[in-house]
């Protein structure tokens, strides 16, 4: 079973590193746990792998978007492997609280509003660009298709939650802003001022805020 | 466009009908509408086909289980076709209100309690049928991996909900009781009798009830 | 090599545990052997990593349900990894040999019955819940869906014999009533007597003699 | 219900025209029957779309290769649509009854030989191209992975038969020699004089005799 | 044969107004052609809906960005549906030459220069944005994965042209800039001011121009 | 990172032995480079394992067919892991450089011409083994459904150079004559005269050539 430990722990190391090989689809067992104790001395599934809790606190939007997404997926919850499911909470400050436009590149999301008023939307791709939205209250439901830029925008003067259920153990998310302008290093400003027609120096002044 | 208005009316009615030819995977398109007002003038995906309500409301629960689920799948929400994922409210009475045993055979599931305890668990495949379970409080998140057997119980004196997502856009429930002893027609007493290790008097007043 | 060795050790270790990684998609390899000889000199795929020998022989039936399953899954035939497909034999016993009810929860199964007559059925999910059921003879073939709940049942007073291929290298038995009334440990006696609508005391003594 | 039956009677034109739009993925219903009786009053799915007859009986031989192939694929069986499985029996003549190179381009094969005595076996891809084979008698399994030429001989002198399971309802069968030499139209003389290393007339002798 | 036709009709209408039911999957059959033609006498499937010509033209790159992509997917050819593959075609005007930061929601995309020098690149997903980029010369590769922002840039003072292969029939296309500033209708300019870091004015400014 | 690195080495090995454990389908990270520097002292994803040179260079025809297949997968290009996409540049000698039949177990390809003028086909599966052709001159495009027989010949009298792109990051390749007549150990040369009508001494001079 020493080995065996071994392997989940470089399992494990390979998950946080970004590195792993793993694919998507069905599950070849009833589940399969990627434990982070490679130290235990006895490996069993148990029941706090496929557990997470915490998700009814309401969190800390002071941040520059005035949004704070609380993910679980297989990260936080190792059971979820192979499983092709994942969860978030969103919080969003009241008054223009902004989870802001971002793509999931491996998951659609199906979102449910908790409390307060969120206006959501989605752009189809190209050419038509189409922008479909709505306004949301407590109760209803919308759903973000895989890979489509989309956003949820607080215009409630309260505070507002929503939870959302993701298609893939690991969505993944690319915040666009960030993304294009806070890369790391920085994509040629030429490049971004063409894209976006925008000055050379104004690119530059947005990418040295991000 | 009148021809394409009759291939979505055909295509709701086959939804309908349990007769679909339809598959879950990747989608094609951005996304693919199964809109359900074939005699509508013009075809337009609109946000309303992405959107769902209601989901905020207490659903009443004097029924046999004490439980009610409150499904937005493909047939709530015609915009998730090809997305791979729906999404449920349940809600269980105080004392006992029960989610009965049940599999979903499409999907794997995860859980999170909005409101009281629940002791959920669901029962590993043969030879082990190894149960894990939990007893979840609000904020807590829980994963029931495809296809195996899984049950929530309310074990609070106070009225509980749970929201879940489900990685199809149409998972199916099989409630493992009304399945053996409910079908229609009845399985041979025979069968379950043995299988049940019930006399088949049992298995008779069993099947009179479900 | 050596380094490989170890590697699949721990593979097939993991495969013994339940805790395999895994997923069921198409092949990236022509195949791709899980060995279990890690302590061999040389690895070679070899004829015998895609040959399994037996499935000719009448297995004892003289156990509670009157049946045996013989599986040919990735366990018993290492050469099947992501290959998607399995066989089992099954031997049912006369007068009443049972496949007790059970599903599969990665796998179709279609079957052929070779000797005997079975009497068999699946039952489709909530909220129809209709058995589809067929009496069988040697030479005829039947299908059950993923996921579903299905029996096989020997009504003839000869010794039957059934083959299946199933679309999965590691299809997972759940037989019902085990995994309800036989699960370790016991789920609550009170989920059951609801479910099943049984007097608790009954629950209590099924659960004793699975 | 009549939109929908012409709807069914489209799809199977289209399969048996090999111009269908399915794909073979995760089912989003319990099952998905293809019916082929347009003109019924009513559809329901009923057992006999889940049920085939006639593989006990043994087939004539008496053919060029000396072997004969029953399948159980979507077309003899609707109910096997989306499950992602289907069955054969073969037959083989004594004495070099030949089920000849061939390749399956949409499933891995899982064989099980009830009579006789076979040789079979399958070639790996390039570079190697290495023959993996295996003599096979009664009660032995042996699989053939997805896409490569495999072949079964029968080596004894008596009648053999094998039962095998596909991972496909549509595995489809591409005899090599016959798709090589006799195409339709031919292919270019010179090609396959090149590619087998064999003079043009005997090309063009080989093409006459396919 | 004319009710076919009548469904493959409704079928390419059904492509063409992103209302498709298709799935990327593995193919059913050999292939599954979706044939533009509803009014011709036969279908038969034919070498011309698996061809395309064209890709040899060096396009006009006289527009707002310096680029022109020449697709050849399902929608120019046919015979792709079902096989997970299409190709493009891109032409760079010399000095700064851009297709400009977007994704494919549904392919990864490997690219090959014929002609020129790119400078390449994409951004990994949230937290760490990092830019993986490159020079390319001719007769060099480089790999862009599904749903990552990427770019193409002609740092060269000549024309230049690659092309690439896409793993979906219908990859999508999201160019960042006009579906985040030039979506029909637009966004609203405070969530993208916010977003973006930008004055509301600025972004009113932008989207005018969009 | 030590463990990691010994697993990644375990990793190339694998892979480079055809032994692999990995399956073809979606990602669950941006990418997954399968690094082949273990012995490294940080791994970290860098632009060139997304990277390959020299697919301008005119490769060497003077072979037995007269082409010659220059491969850009997961082998050359550890970046493509999981992405499901691979790219060849093939070239032709002139008066009938050749790529013989052959298949590709794992891949549909898309390919297009760059310079001279081909003949290509590909033959449908049984019963109607259809040959479908054309003459195709530089920017035509064609495509090769998976696990079909195809072919490419160069008609003219120039050099002829073909880029395709491939829906696998690891196709597989069966050259039909090879592997049937070159396969090692040798088929029993009883089958291939039975197979393809010839004599068995032209079989084993056949086998002698390959």
């Amino acid at each position: 079973m020493e080995a065996l430990q071994i392997f989940v722990a470089i399992f494990i190391l390979a998950l946080a590193s970004s590195l792993t090989f793993a694919s998507d689809p069905s599950p070849l067992q009833d589940f399969c746990v990627a434990i982070n104790d490679p130290n235990g001395s006895v490996f069993l599934a148990k029941a706090d792998d496929f557990y997470f809790s915490g998700l009814h606190i309401h969190k800390n939007t002071s941040n520059t978007f005035g949004s704070t997404v609380t993910p679980v997926n297989v990260a936080q919850m190792p059971g979820l492997h192979t499983l092709g499911i994942s969860m978030v909470r969103i919080d969003y400050a009241p008054n223009g609280g902004l989870n802001p436009p971002h793509t999931h590149p491996r998951a659609s999301e199906v979102l449910v509003v908790l409390e307060g008023t969120l206006h959501v939307g989605f752009v189809t791709s190209n050419p038509d660009n189409h922008l479909i939205s709505k306004v949301l209250y407590p109760g209803d439901v919308f759903v973000f298709p895989v890979g489509l830029i989309h956003f949820q925008y607080n215009i409630g003067n309260t505070y507002a939650v929503a939870f959302a259920g993701l298609s893939s153990e690991n969505p993944g998310v690319i915040t666009i802003a960030n993304a294009v302008f806070g890369s790391n290093p920085s994509i040629n400003a030429d490049i971004l001022a063409k894209a976006f027609n925008l000055e050379r120096k104004m690119v530059k002044n947005l990418q040295s805020k991000f």
